[in-house]
């Protein structure tokens, strides 16, 4: 690993040179897993019909976290992975994942994760995704395009949080979700556009069991030419609850369409959406610059508090 | 006119019996206009190229209210009708139509009103739009589908009421309006289904003036079988602001959809939108049945106010 390859994990995966990882973890680079290591309650099978590995996570277990992040530092290249993970009835795991790109060629770099999550009878998962791209002297573009298929059975809890903070050139996310009875989702998606930077987020959540409930809140600011284009959907199909809250932060010439669809397909489901898209207000940034910030410090405090 | 006739008047446009008309109107029954009458601020002139009237009010004049009333108590008739709005600069308005559809008949009845508005500058509209249906022995059905296109320059106000509380099985609503710089539109939609009615209702409003703005309510409340879908579509395309708010009371086995659209095409686009689908909340129920009310009384009296 050089240099390159530790910073971009330090980005995605908070991996840090020194720190030793306890858990299970996988770390693939331009397409091959160059490191693993599988622990007795996770185990991590690498795939032989296709690219990807499968996540294992043992029942009635409290595994450390399991990182599986995804570097490309090769201009041009293209990677397609498949990963599984079966979390077992009663098991509590938090998995980190992420992938960083690294494209300072001409050519356009492009990762496309395909995961799916089986969450058995009253298992508990923390998701974490971070995206990142660096590198733009050649003018390559890095795209990641994650499609995320979510199966939760009975009591089971999934928290998942995707971040996207810079450098993406263009991302199309996926996300479906059904939910067995009384199990619970959490969405929380931020997300950051800048230059010509193109993102479209879908997000569908069928709660089918009885007393599911969703909650997805996603939080975005785009800056400069950047174009955003959310599509969250919940179908309430039992007795059941949603709240979907999506706010959207215009800066430059950006532009901003969220498109959110509920239905309730069942005389019990409730189901709440709101949505806000808009510039900073005014007084919030001389608020903070008579505390002796210049503009582009308050805008900036503004931001990061917003997407914390 | 017979009986029919002066009840289907007096539900869908308040126009009773010993209760003289003061302003401008027309009455259309069965694709005929029966009667009109135009006044010196407000002109009614049938179309010669297609069914239809074009109704201009005069520049700087404050007309009595217009009552343009369509009824339908022919079974099977299919009525397609074009009324042109010409609301002259700073003039101020109120427009009161509807449709009433009586059908004892075993086919179905149908009308469907293209209405297109033209608010001048400075113009105030009040626009009132009732649906109602009666008549169901004979099992044909009452179909309504308007169309509704408005135009707004610079300063004018336009506030449009629309009302279907019973009786229509099934509608689709079109709406359209674009705005100039500091126009307002407000849009109040109330929309009761019952039995195995269906509703569709689109709207599209593109705030392309500076300082325009939107607000749209509407409020729904899905009775039976019924099903409702929702697609409110708004567009900044200049400094602007709009607020979209859609509550909807499921009731029985219906079944509500709400897609609404907010793209922000402007970097001082304010856009914020809302929507609730959910039954009625037990509490409330309980709360008006210790004043005394039966269980049904209590329903029905929230969906009154819900629906006021």
């Amino acid at each position: 690993m050089d240099r390159v390859d530790v910073d971009l994990l330090k980005e995605v995966a908070d991996m840090r040179m020194g720190n030793p990882i306890l858990g299970a973890f996988n770390i693939r680079k331009n397409g091959e897993g160059i490191e693993r290591r599988s622990t007795k309650d996770v185990d991590i099978i690498p795939k032989t019909d296709k690219p990807g590995i499968d996540i294992i996570v043992k029942p009635n277990s409290k595994p450390e976290d399991v990182h599986i992040p995804v570097i490309v530092t090769q201009s041009g290249f293209s990677d397609k992975v498949y990963n599984d993970f079966i979390i077992g009835e009663n098991a509590e795991v938090t998995i980190i994942a992420g992938c960083g790109i690294h494209n300072c060629g001409c050519d356009d770099s492009q990762h496309d994760g395909i995961h799916r999550f089986v969450l058995k009878k009253g298992a508990k998962l923390k998701y974490t995704e971070k995206h990142y791209g660096e590198g733009t002297e050649g003018g390559g573009k890095r795209i990641l395009n994650p499609v995320t298929i979510v199966e939760m059975e009975e009591d089971s809890y999934c928290e998942m949080e995707t971040v996207q903070i810079r450098g993406v050139d263009s991302t199309k996310r996926d996300l479906e979700a059904t939910l067995g009875k009384n199990a619970k989702i959490v969405v929380l998606e931020r997300l950051l556009t800048h230059d010509d930077q193109f993102a479209e987020s879908n997000m569908e959540v069928v709660l089918q069991g009885e007393d599911s409930s969703a909650q997805v809140i996603s939080r975005t600011v785009g800056q400069d030419n950047s174009v955003q284009v959310f599509n969250p959907r919940v179908i309430g199909e039992n007795q059941c609850s949603a709240h979907v809250q999506c706010d959207s932060i215009l800066m430059g010439n950006a532009k901003i369409s969220s498109i959110p669809e509920i239905s309730a397909e069942h005389p019990d489901a409730m189901l709440v959406h709101e949505a806000a898209i808009g510039k900073i207000a005014g007084d919030q940034i001389l608020k903070l610059m008579t505390l002796g910030l210049t503009e582009e410090e308050a805008e900036q405090q503004i931001l990061n508090c917003f997407l914390k």
